[in-house]
């Protein structure tokens, strides 16, 4: 049982589930496809899924190479050798490196033939054109990055399914390659329902407001690598709202909606859902605060994540169950989430008990320590409170509150200020 | 005094400037000019960094509303009610709620004339069409959302230098705007030096490799919301590397440059920059490991950051000086920095004393406790460790080296791994 119990059975349609439960219902119920597969420029693939392992198809480096600037020599010859008491070693520009003798390198530059270690151009100090003095007794192999010490042929050298950074762009250019293979950015169609919403440059009336929501989620999903598709505005009309979804699920691979569910009552988008076919709505009403009205569905085999028309319940719900949706379906090996950073709560916090609250706080830094600050509200209609916040925490079930003090976990939607300009 | 002071007595070339005295005495002698602004779409605007002072042009909400599904009522009717003892009201459908009535009203609606508070469904139980059981007593104002309570008329909605993300979309949509007036991206100039290097798409001879930085610093700057301009290669030639920085700072407002810099010997970026003009370089080499050989310059009144060709040290050279040169550029408020999280690391690490030790780390929950692993490498070329790593911890000057379980601050560049799906 979840949700207040006591409630619960009074009332009958308030069973609520749990966070965790809904997703396992949720994708359980869902067979994401794998999506097609695109080759594209390294220069393009910025936080593309990579669709395949990257095999080195040579050594990297792909010969023995100094690691720093200096002089290619044989380490024996430089045994024994110190400031105090330098070996005095020939210069040389062949090709190879003799008995005694020394050739200058850059850092990456080929190890001459003949030569087994570098010694750093801070522990030399040059006589002549012809003469260097060598301060330090090398041992064979010293400052040389040998081939294939990086990366050998043939190893992995990154594993399908990864997000690519620009460090990965870079591994792949060394390894040779300009192109890359990676998934489709899946498409997400967002539809928002409700009478008394205005499209963006509309002319509310009196009793209207702009339609916020698609906005916000079109750049939550852009942000993740999703590509959004704006369905615009249904009315509070189950076939308008069937209809739009229909159009959506043709045109998309996932469709989130916003407004029409409220467990039980209006529950306008639920309906229009369980029109389309089985299995329909799988979960609806989820104990958590805000976003308690959240259904989650399958139809047409595609998943559509049913979020409430509250712009701030709207954003927790697409952070709990849109964003590990969309992980999925990106193909990603490894799960992601926001970064999480732990902070001291600075004053207490109310929450309600049977489900998970989440609360918007605004992390900060004072003397190299975070304090994560309650952004007070008193409803999930309240945008500005997720302005002023920049991450939230969850209190749990079982908890009626947070202790001001307390060390909590944050997970960060926005930047923390930097405290120092460097490191 | 910096550095090793028994190298520096014996080597004189060898003076390094401390990371936060470089940095200090760069942006000292900068005068970063203000970018242009240019109003764009909403739908554009993610991440851009707002121009202006965005003021609301009318109360949020724009009138009095519901927070909740359930039945708009004058709160004194409501006085006493309790589950066991429930009020009866009537419902109506006019314009106005009179005494001892209810309107049925949905989350975000007009709150009607008459009623000053709203019960939710959950504390009410219709009878039939008529009428409505009561359950609870209800304060006035309960469960509204009065007129301007989430932004008054005139205030500052979100302030100009704020980088936009989805959350400050939303606000702006709400507060009936279409479009902002957003600072240019900044270009970034990248040019890479060496003799050895061969564009993507290439045919390396057998001493030569494939240039990789421009492609990481791209991404790097375009991740920061920068436009980076690609110079190409240039030869270990004074004068082509000359007129291929005069070209950048033609059409970019910054350089970033790699390779041909390493404290006083191989240093034909360094002087390149000096032939442009006053002041020139005014910093080279730096009290860190990796990337000391980075210079700092400003020529024709815009910042050249000179980064050494080692990927790796290109990358942090990047993180420590091009990162907040960039984000004071962008016209940012707030100074931001990567995300830093709090771990344990997993083994003893060495460092350099009198310097700054840049030490690749992977970060990996465990039990719900982070910890780092370092990612061991013997040079800074070698990249893969950084595509091992997601995160590096800084040990500082007069420390040689990290402790095994000891706790570290990690600045991350790539995702931690999640260990729930969902929270």
């Amino acid at each position: 049982m979840y949700g207040c119990p006591f409630l619960v059975r009074l009332r009958g349609f308030q069973k609520l589930t749990s966070i965790e439960e809904a997703l396992q219902l949720f994708f359980d119920r869902l067979r994401i496809e794998q999506l097609k597969t695109v080759t594209i420029l390294l220069h393009e693939a910025l936080n593309r899924v990579l669709a395949e392992d990257i095999i080195a198809e040579e050594d990297l480096p792909r010969f023995d190479r100094s690691a720093v600037d200096g002089y290619a020599v044989k380490a024996e010859d430089t045994f024994g050798a110190s400031q105090f008491k330098p070996k005095i070693l020939q210069i040389t520009d062949n090709e190879e490196v003799g008995d005694n003798q020394a050739k200058q390198v850059w850092t990456g530059n080929l190890i001459p033939k003949g030569a087994d270690a570098v010694v750093m151009l801070e522990n030399t100090k040059r006589i002549n054109n012809e003469k260097v003095e060598i301060w330090l007794s090398l041992t064979p192999g010293e400052n040389v990055s040998k081939k294939g010490e990086d990366i050998h042929k043939g190893e992995i050298a990154i594993e399908a399914g990864t997000r690519l950074k620009p460090h990965h762009l870079g591994l792949m250019v060394a390894l040779g390659m300009a192109k890359v293979k990676v998934f489709e950015k899946p498409k997400v169609a967002i539809l928002a329902t409700g009478n008394e919403l205005v499209e963006i440059g509309g002319k509310p009336s009196k009793d209207q407001i702009f339609e916020a929501n698609t906005l916000v989620l079109s750049a939550l999903c852009r942000e993740l690598g999703a590509e959004p598709l704006d369905l615009g505005i249904a009315r509070d009309d189950v076939n308008e709202i069937f209809e739009k979804l229909e159009f959506g699920l043709e045109k998309a691979d996932a469709i989130i909606t916003t407004g029409g569910t409220s467990v039980g009552v209006s529950d306008l988008v639920p309906e229009a859902v369980n029109k389309i076919g089985k299995p329909g709505v799988i979960v609806h009403g989820v104990a958590m605060r805000p976003a308690m009205p959240t259904a989650l569905a399958v139809a047409a085999g595609k998943p559509i994540v049913i979020l409430s028309g509250n712009p701030v319940a709207a954003m927790i719900g697409f952070e709990v169950f849109a964003r590990p949706l969309i992980c999925r379906m990106l193909g990603l090996k490894r799960k992601e989430s926001r970064p999480v950073v732990k902070a001291k709560i600075t004053r207490r916090v109310t929450a309600t008990l049977g489900r998970k609250t989440f609360v918007r706080v605004r992390v900060f830094q004072k003397n190299g320590e975070l304090f994560a600050e309650p952004v007070s509200a008193r409803g999930s209609g309240i945008i500005s409170t997720m302005t002023k916040a920049n991450g939230y925490v969850v209190v749990p079930e079982n908890r009626e509150g947070l202790e001001e003090g307390e060390s909590v976990s944050v997970h960060l939607f926005d930047n923390v200020e930097a405290a120092d300009e460097n490191v």
